[in-house]
């Protein structure tokens, strides 16, 4: 006890500036912590769903089950054969969503699939079909497929098909296109339907058969890699890109003619961006692995559709949580400026409900500066995020966090409690239909999604 | 001044450690600055070479013509035909040396190099031929090229060629083989031999003609992006490597057939280090264009051959100040240990010389972690390059110093009057001929190098 007196006092304030700003103007050091109380009125539902027994060993379940998920890239094929998407269907990102309440980068998107599969002369006529609801919509996440920004997917696009061989789990996703005017942010002028039929024709099929001859590529392991070479793999797929054509190049070489391989390797080569589409599978299969146990409050899906931001639980089976989306701050590209973006939107939000993305924005301090951060902000970002998550993932390990592994498992209790929001990096689309990207940037999710989780999770809670 | 008695003391203690001790003693914070007098004696030519009228502009000159030099990639040609290489005359790493005092490495890859070339049948004829002074030994430096590890040359094999338009320079390099047993580390069995037969027949000349049909290379972009990505240049190359790689690789495909195509990309794929073999002449282009400028102190080569560690300054023309190499510390391959440690070899210090390398360890902290150290010390070591160094290198940023520019441009004093020395990272040879890599670590040059150039560079100095 005498060494409390005999030594300076160390003196810790949360909460209310109040009582630390007492403290530190009689020049005593004080330490502030960033404290606030749970979101008003959660206390009974937070105290219930912390008194759940299953609580702790349905969580650590999920979280093992997380981290254990392998992510191999097994197959490529057209989505009416992988997904079972017939002529007349759509897949979107998001939560679902009607015509008449999507915006304008999805719209654009769904206009510019409908000219893709022939199935619509002209954009008005397009229009006019989604209007009547002669097309059916369903978002990419109810058929196990993730798509990045308006997450478009149509029977005649290849899809890559990623395995999780210990949880017998399967997930899909479109091949990246590129940035700037692509279907994904609401482009549907001719070049980007031109770059489809490409797509379609030469890349999904040369793909498919580079797979085939390689065999399985483990996806899980580039990601390994690409968060200790300034990859986040959201925002940042420099390395990862690089990594998948390496390994791809030989074989795809053997089974093409050399004008073909030249194409692919350069359009693969030209789009930093190109492993986006594989991490996000690859992080969807780790986060199915974990849906489904009760009493877990682990968040397994987070995704937008340009209008809605949702939420899935682990515990809580297939409820969407949804409040409306926030728009990213960022940076823009050309003459674009902050009324020129649309709501936040994608299921590429998948990355950060993995533990990677934002939540990794140590390992890819060019992201946060791109944003107009600083490197400490970076560092600061990742550090937050794992106060709201239950465990670290070693196989993404943190080189600028002394290689500690990144913050997985997001808790929707530990979110309405510190009112800590998960971040995510993110393009932009433009708000109107046809326009394409805008920008890129940083949003949140709103707080509604997490207080509804809660509360669902409360309904189910036993004692 | 009333501020000053206001406040607490701040105390800074440089030098022995006894007065900071004592200050500490008494309760009192104290900073501990590093600093050890100037090495025994050099003090009046210290004070001769900082009184010379013109370092300042000499050094300022120098170090901005090593920030502006450029490196692209030209051609790929035979050594015979891009240096001058004849029959009978090899070239080799580090400062010049004899049969009679070359390590094993050097010894082993000598003897490799004749094999290659025909000119001996076996290994102890190629002995005999070179103890017997039947084969002219020169350094890769003397023709403007640089060699890793043994760095020896002959004239059938393929270089890189690349220039700096800017200052009309030009330098070579081989290409990399790979790790484990190859040439440069002294191995010459049949299949490092086969190896090198192969990369002239076919690597060689299918580089030769994408490069043809690409056009230049930026290899300083590659260099500028790779240490954005976990790259130090030295030890890793693993992100300039895919860059590379995805640069050639369409023209590649072109001009070659499929099977050929497959089996280069795997080559390179496979090989992390094959970066190495351009970032390393795109470094000597930049110490060149420091290099001949009276009065400068800056190091323009830091090189070894097994046996010397030589260094070269700008202001003392072409004269070499060796003396023994140190053995690197690391971390060994299988059950090799210290024992079989060669001690320093190769010019691959050049990377450092110009201010990537152990210079950008900050940048690549797997590095230290792959040799017992941690990320701070990184950091650290980073920092320390700074007391030696006169520039930073904007165009190689760092981002976990907040993209503070690489520490650039060693100078001779300021080594020999702060006593820190530059951290060079490297491969570890096999000190017997014909054992090839025993692993990789740290090491750095010896102090006496630094003194007799400082010597040097008093002899010339004016008033």
């Amino acid at each position: 006890m005498s060494g409390l007196l005999d030594r300076e006092p160390v003196v810790v304030a949360a909460g209310v500036d109040v009582l630390a700003d007492a403290v530190a103007a009689q020049a005593v050091e004080v330490v502030r912590v960033d404290w606030r109380p749970p979101e008003p009125g959660t206390d009974a539902q937070l105290a219930a769903v912390a008194g759940d027994h299953r609580r702790t060993d349905a969580n650590a379940r999920a979280v093992e089950r997380m981290l254990a998920a392998t992510a191999e890239l097994v197959a490529v094929r057209p989505a009416s054969a992988a997904l079972g998407l017939e002529r007349g269907q759509l897949l979107h990102a998001g939560p679902p969503i009607t015509w008449e309440r999507a915006s304008g980068p999805l719209r654009g998107a769904l206009v510019g699939a409908l000219l893709l599969e022939d199935l619509a002369p002209t954009p008005e006529e397009a229009e006019r079909m989604l209007a009547a609801g002669d097309i059916e919509l369903e978002p990419c996440h109810h058929r196990g497929a993730v798509g990045p920004m308006a997450g478009v997917v149509s029977p005649s696009m290849w899809v890559v098909e990623l395995r999780d061989e210990v949880h017998d789990g399967t997930s899909w996703c479109t091949l990246n296109e590129g940035l700037g005017k692509v279907l994904r942010y609401g482009a549907y002028g001719p070049e980007v339907i031109e770059r489809l039929r490409w797509m379609n024709a030469v890349l999904g099929p040369a793909l498919a058969d580079a797979v085939e001859a390689h065999g399985p590529v483990d996806v899980r392991a580039i990601i390994s890699q690409m968060v200790q070479m300034g990859d986040e793999g959201h925002n940042r797929n420099r390395a990862g890109t690089l990594m998948l054509l390496r390994d791809l190049l030989p074989d795809l070489a053997l089974s093409r003619p050399s004008t073909v391989v030249a194409e692919v390797a350069r359009f693969i080569g030209g789009n930093d961006h190109f492993f986006l589409n594989l991490g996000m599978p690859a992080c969807k299969l780790a986060t199915a692995a974990a849906h489904g146990i009760p009493g877990s409050t682990v968040v397994t899906t987070m995704a937008r559709n340009g209008t809605d931001f949702g939420i899935r639980v682990s515990g809580t089976g297939d409820s969407w949580f949804t409040a409306p989306a926030n728009t990213p701050e960022g940076l823009f590209l050309g003459a674009y400026g902050p009324d020129d973006a649309n709501p936040d939107i994608g299921d590429s939000a998948i990355t950060e409900t993995a533990g990677i993305g934002g939540f990794v924005m140590a390992t890819a301090p060019a992201i946060v500066r791109f944003v107009g951060g600083s490197v400490p902000d970076a560092l600061r970002t990742t550090r937050r995020m794992y106060e709201i998550t239950l465990t670290e993932n070693g196989a993404f390990a943190i080189p600028a966090l002394e290689f500690r592994g990144a913050p997985t498992g997001i808790d929707v209790a530990a979110v309405v409690r510190t009112g800590v929001l998960p971040q995510i990096n993110t393009g932009m689309a433009g708000r109107v239909a046809g326009t394409g990207q805008v920008g890129a940037g940083l949003v949140t999710p709103p707080m509604a999604c997490f207080t509804q989780a809660l509360e669902a999770l409360d309904a189910l809670a036993l004692g």
